[in-house]
């Protein structure tokens, strides 16, 4: 049931969500205050170095942020984001990031975020604070 | 002489800087240690609620600090990044984004970012720490 | 009139703050949303490199985030701080640090706070975010 | 043998980390990337809220980053911290945090560290980054 509504959820996101499209970002697995995605690196995603643009890898673990908490119901903003990054990123790399649940309380999560790439190496590590909003997404009819 | 190099540092980076390019970030002024940027947030950039992605504006800031610190001579990697957005971007919005130096030592830099609209409300704190390599951009001929 | 009850605040605060005072953190200059404080490094603060262990000087600017947004009257607590360490510091050490606002919104502040050493040696900066609670330090009478 | 020489790091550290000693930081288990730390929070350690103040709780992990890090043999010095406070720690709690490693190259580590109150709440999550220096705790004798 609330797979479902997750899932609902993270469906109505990703249809309005340009930008996660543009990325090419495949949710492979999504529920309450967790999600696995999956994306690939392309040319465009390139910075000055040859590398993927750290934003790049920011944004795929922020879509992770803001899949895993919105699919408790409520919609949920980031506030504050910290990220770390141990290894570089390639063009051609086809990376996984997983979101899990630190902390819920009534007005903030806290999710982490790691990044591997193909050959599980650690890429990066997010670690971001939503502010949960009283809106619902689909509220119940009564 | 030293902020001719920082420009043309930038200039060569932006020019494999496919996702810059993208974005459509403008240089407005390139000092080492110093940058000014600019940027239009299009409807490809926006997330599921219809406002910028917050990997749009991580992006923006994460180039400014790309551009400022690589401008000394020496490339330059992130390490560590943090970012808190206090307000919305909208689609349409002009952002600019101002990188300033806050520490340089041999090894590390340490840079603040401030992102604001058009109407010069803040949206985006970061603060960026890099990696200072070895190796020089252009290594002075002998 | 505003300074003024940012002061009585603080002092207020500083009252049952065992920590700051067992820190030694003076007040130099308190208004609301900025402040500035003065401690002293003690050979009881140091870690096992015989340096000022990170959480001293963590501390020192915790203790400026808390005065400068609670100095706006309502209760303010920190929700997410993230702090750079260019430099050590050293027992003996004089240091002074400095709230300075960057946004402020009816939920949330957020600060940037630099910490320097009696050389002017920047030592850190912090950038932390408070959760503004709708409880009023001193509320007005009616 | 590398659990021992772990262990006979900390136990150095430990000898000369007055503010640790002063923070009463029990270590339950050390392992080079990982450790397990005890403490009790004291009346001196409140704030004005009457709360642990937020550096308390910083330093406590911080150390945990220390000990995690160095235990590998090499000196190893934070660089970047970021800290999310999900609940408040009062006076008399008895806190555990357990840092384990996200990443280890050959300059840095990444460590996420998880600090619970008696109740298993969770209180506080830390991300710390250190550089990794050439200098060893005890060079091998040759």
């Amino acid at each position: 049931m609330e797979t479902a509504l997750a899932n609902k959820i993270v469906g109505a996101m990703l249809e309005g969500d340009h930008f996660s499209k543009w990325l090419g970002i495949q949710p492979m697995l999504i529920e309450p205050g967790h999600c696995i995605l999956k994306m690939t690196i392309r040319e465009e995603m390139a910075n000055g170095f040859g590398m993927a643009h750290g934003g790049i890898t920011f944004s795929f673990a922020d879509s992770a942020l803001a899949f895993a908490s919105n699919g408790h119901g409520r919609m949920s903003v980031a506030l504050d984001c910290s990220i770390s990054f141990p290894a570089a990123v390639k063009v051609g790399d086809v990376l996984t990031c997983e979101a899990k649940e630190l902390s819920l309380t009534n007005k903030t999560g806290i999710y982490l975020i790691e990044v591997l790439n193909q050959n599980k190496e650690k890429v990066a590590f997010f670690k971001g604070t939503v502010y949960r909003t009283g809106k619902e997404w689909f509220p119940a009819q009564s």
